[in-house]
């Protein structure tokens, strides 16, 4: 058997939020102990990872002991070889921000959120941070008047334009990845799947600071085929940054390990990420965005971690035995799925031309696709029985 | 008790495949014979619809007959008075549209996909439909290997650009819709919200001329809020069309007459389309696509037809009451709704100056936002208990 | 305008974990104050409410003051005439309770789990509560190796005979109502729909003693239609108690106060409470189980209370003036809703007699139904247009 | 590689519909052409399936032929050693059966629908077949006030009451099987759930001849775990039968290959079917109700017809190799899985004797569960990579 264990050429990555989370949901209290960034540094060094990240509060929540956890963190990473490959900022836990951050209706708020990412940034930027997410899981509402959404989605904009802005001041060398959620914690959230946010983006002053940050969780609560959702966002250029966990569809945020819940989906993700044959590819960091169960003690929590790098591991294995398989290849072929490469229209053809022929959409609607073949291959593929 | 009675300048329009679903489905045969176009135009123009709109298939199916029955429907709109606002190309129904059309594995599919829409669009123009739809109902795919999906949206731009040049070569009066749908009858369909068909939009050489055409129902089965998506829509200035109608969340397209279903959805949607208060406002045709139950014979089906414009007079009365109503007006500013048009950053002030701010979170935090109380008296607007 | 103003004789009750609900939840600490129990049974009467219920850890989380809390307790319930009317036990909170407590792996915890329900038996009949619901919310797996799904069952009839026997011998004057839920904390609950805990209930030793106590947003996180639910177990004689709140369907458990959410589904939830024209009826409290949204101070809490009653209110209007309708009785008929109550074979008819009946099924086909004008009818009742 | 290759040992069955759908759906007509019942018969015995199932209409839609089809059918039964193992009732295709069958408004179509299943058991009988489904499509509705649900519910119980006495005076040796389902073609149908059904059979007259036949795809229609929902199913002794197929959650119902959509739950779903290790096993036929997709031709149907039963023997041997690995027996152990079939309390232990007993609720509350490496293990038995 293959040994699936990860290096750092791997570039996985994890929140220090993940492994960090001690398991207070709505019905309950805290499982497990704060867990210290720099063991949790240290530990995920130690199974393969190459890299953590960080909400502000995850790191430095209290601004007494901000310089020496500094101190001690950047230790840890050079000792490891880790690095900070992206931060974000806590815009939802605190009441402030029982309303959102960069869309609260209250303007102080707003500002207060404003100044409170500008002052990460600068600490991810320090750290060599490359991507910048948002989040916001707050910004939304549970009923119809109580958000404008037209003003709304000016004020996110409003948000986003002057964080490019000082970015470019500054010259940090960040871009911006933006995080669709469709509901919980709030009703529903704004620009609630990778689409709605992929649109906003379009509207920013410098669109081109600002890609994504899909997580698969969140796209299949709204039902939604995340490896479909990645490969529109790299035909758009947009996938900055992944967040890889496991969802049993449209029920509440379950954040499983990797590959857990829709493991079929979890294939055909990292396809998707690999480029899905010949397309674009995804080259970032791998990271994962998942809550160990309450279920288990710490030891637990690393077996989770392992868990989802070698899930991948194994996935990528598969992925690539397949799309190197010659019978798939032919498989592939018998379902034209590559002529859907080749414009519709020939070089220089008119309209007139194409009207003019004559078309015989009996014969075509009979020509059996051999779709099943195909997917049976990857399933067997998937199932290691080939 | 207001009447609730809709004139023409209400612009209710119909699909003629509505009301004249003969009740297929997956499990059951036809219930209601075949509908006359013609016998359509005259019930829904007596019912105070101003306007109906087509697939190809549902007016034209047959060459044989198509001088026919053209001669017999215009007639029947001269008659009536009656608009024809928007047509479509049925791209799902026959076998060979069975993998999709712009964007079939199948190059020759796609061909004579392209053509059949051209085909319908001079119709459409001579009938003098401003708006033409797109519904990918076909496009997309049951299984990942199966259908690339970063070649299938640059088919699908190619198909974009090619009709949106065709329209301006000929100098017609149209604009495209596009119409987004999670899934059913595919698995997965391509651009499947709102979201993602404004942002597949953007990658088009003539983005102007292409909008949406959101259906309730459809970002339902999403678990999306679909007043929350045209809002969005009509921030990106692109909600050129709607569709209304019914649905029970995630589940199949069930198509019910406007206002069944989700009813808080509807009046939201009702006050969206109105621009919720101070923005953006739909002013096009109110536009119907549901499917009359099977349990209903033809009287039945007028009887839907009847219901649907009635909810929605009967929301839109509702919906400027709640937005003329004092007390509502002073629950808004006590929720500060208003307060989020102002931009977060004062005219000119400096990221410096924001930042060298004092906050008090705490403070802000404790701050009741009352959207319960607003939330109350929506409800109690839309009950007819104030 | 009819006055909506609730008294104790349309006996409301409310959860002190309802109204005391701080706003903890995965993404975000307290947002509100701990509130005092006597201060909630006071406003509460205030408001209309006849009755409160409890987990004994919302009343008495600490034996160090549980003498002192109960005497202020019960003093408050005498000031005001607020009775218990059900109590309920925390099994899901504390650490220990992680996987669950009756059917927990650790047959230490079950022993646990057992005597914790017992004492706070005593309390609940001690302070005259009728009903004891169990609400199973870590009962359940994340996994499906993790859990033996024929023993938790047996785990969980042996725990209810053991409490039925209890309060037997005891002579306590409660029954037992099992709460269903699909999922949330746990991935996958037991016992998930009013269904399998009916089905449940069967195999226990005394099963008279045992019924359900369903609520709306559990039942509708499955998609499940709720009045059609109760309805079911009213059927089986089974409906002891009740928590109405709102929900949008699958997502997150929302526990938005009752008529936010499904509206139309508000309305016939009450009609079915209340026989549905005909059947049996619901004649115990009417209880409201939901969370005061994070965006509310505690007047908002208190606001929310009150919309609970008032909704309740409007909608029973609503409904007994639908069923008194003369229009809407000539609709049944004409649905032939009535005719569903007649046995379908004659009295004493054979089936021989039945297979000699000659049909006529296209006939029988081509009847409309005409339930969408009975729809359409209730839809105006509810929104006050008739 | 082991081979897996189906045997009439295996007992696999498959529905004449499933094979045989010609891929009719709302939005579009008929892919392929009838495909004659005993070309299936054939077809499906040389890709090694042991019996088929029908519905009267898919067999003898046709007086006139009907002898002359049931001769040809026999003889290819007799030819190829195929078992008929259960049969049903088509009540929901024809028009007349719109409101349902044995619960429509309409009196004299309950008449007619109980004559046409006691038309169809005889047939059943005298083919051989042990099991007699029911699945009540139509049963529902689409609204609250058209269907009268406690009246519908006991027109449910005298149809199956009347079923099970005809049964018993004939001699007949069949069983009935009821197959929930939550919705669709209805709105809401009846007994929406493995639970609602079982729950319903303890009204019945004769409880003891009529079980479940549940279906993957319906219960994870309403999110629900289906391997949860057939564990309790044995528990009450109830599995009669059973229905594989794939699914992607809450959605229209797709009817995709055994595999396809949730292939964890899958794997589960056939370890629960061999008694989750130790618990009560199924033993019937495993039958698949399933369509294969619009996109394939009559060889692409053979395919998906050999992927079910092909995926199913790979998934059985992964859970029989689960089963017997010593890691597994050691985290299951750690995990205290086993420990949940040692009832609570001791034998004669009095409740007295467990509230004196002390416990430390904090201590346990510490120990991790170690459920993740368990899920882990299962996880890598179904990748094929230990």
């Amino acid at each position: 058997m293959t040994d699936y264990t990860p290096t750092k050429d791997d570039k996985f990555s994890f929140g220090l939020w993940t492994v960090g989370w001690q398991g207070v949901d709505v019905f309950g209290g805290a499982i497990r102990p704060p867990l210290d960034p720099v063991e949790s540094v240290h530990r995920l060094a130690e199974l393969g990872a190459a890299a953590v990240t960080f909400h502000d509060d995850d790191l430095v929540p209290d601004d007494a002991t901000r310089e020496a956890t500094l101190e001690r963190f950047t230790k840890a990473l050079a000792e490891t070889g880790m690095a900070v490959e992206m931060a974000t900022t806590n815009l939802f836990s605190a009441p402030v921000f029982k309303d959102g951050g960069l869309t609260a209706n209250d303007r102080t708020v707003r500002r207060y959120a404003i100044a409170k990412v500008l002052r990460n940034i600068d600490l991810a930027a320090e750290l060599g941070a490359k991507t910048y997410v948002l989040w916001g899981g707050r910004e939304g509402s549970e009923s119809g008047g109580t958000k404008d959404v037209q003003a709304a989605l000016a004020r996110y904009k409003e948000g986003l334009d002057v964080l490019c802005g000082y970015v470019r001041d500054k010259g940090y060398d960040i871009r911006f990845a933006l995080e669709p959620k469709p509901n919980e914690p709030r009703g529903d959230i704004l620009l609630p799947t990778i689409g709605h946010a992929l649109a906003f983006i379009n509207e920013l002053e410098e669109p081109d600071r600002v890609g994504l940050n899909p997580e698969i969780g969140h796209e299949e609560m709204a039902g939604l085929n995340f490896a479909q959702g990645i490969s529109q966002a790299l035909w758009h250029d947009k996938l900055f940054h992944i967040d890889l966990n496991g969802q049993h569809g449209p029920r509440f945020d379950q954040d499983l390990r990797f590959g857990a819940g829709n493991l079929r989906g979890a294939f055909w993700t990292v396809d998707a990420m690999l480029g899905a044959g010949s397309g674009k590819a995804y080259d970032g960091y791998v990271h994962f965005d998942y809550k160990p169960p309450r279920t288990e003690d710490i030891e637990g929590v690393w077996e989770t971690a392992r868990g989802c790098m070698r899930n991948y591991l194994i996935l990528r294995d598969k992925v690539q035995a397949f799309r190197a398989d010659p019978e798939v290849a032919e498989a592939l072929e018998a379902a034209r799925v590559g002529e859907l490469a080749t414009p519709t229209l020939g070089e220089g053809e008119s309209l007139e031309d194409l009207r003019a022929e004559k078309f015989d959409p009996e014969a075509l609607g009979e020509r059996g696709l051999q779709f099943e073949r195909l997917d049976q291959l990857a399933m067997e593929h998937l199932l290691g029985v080939r």
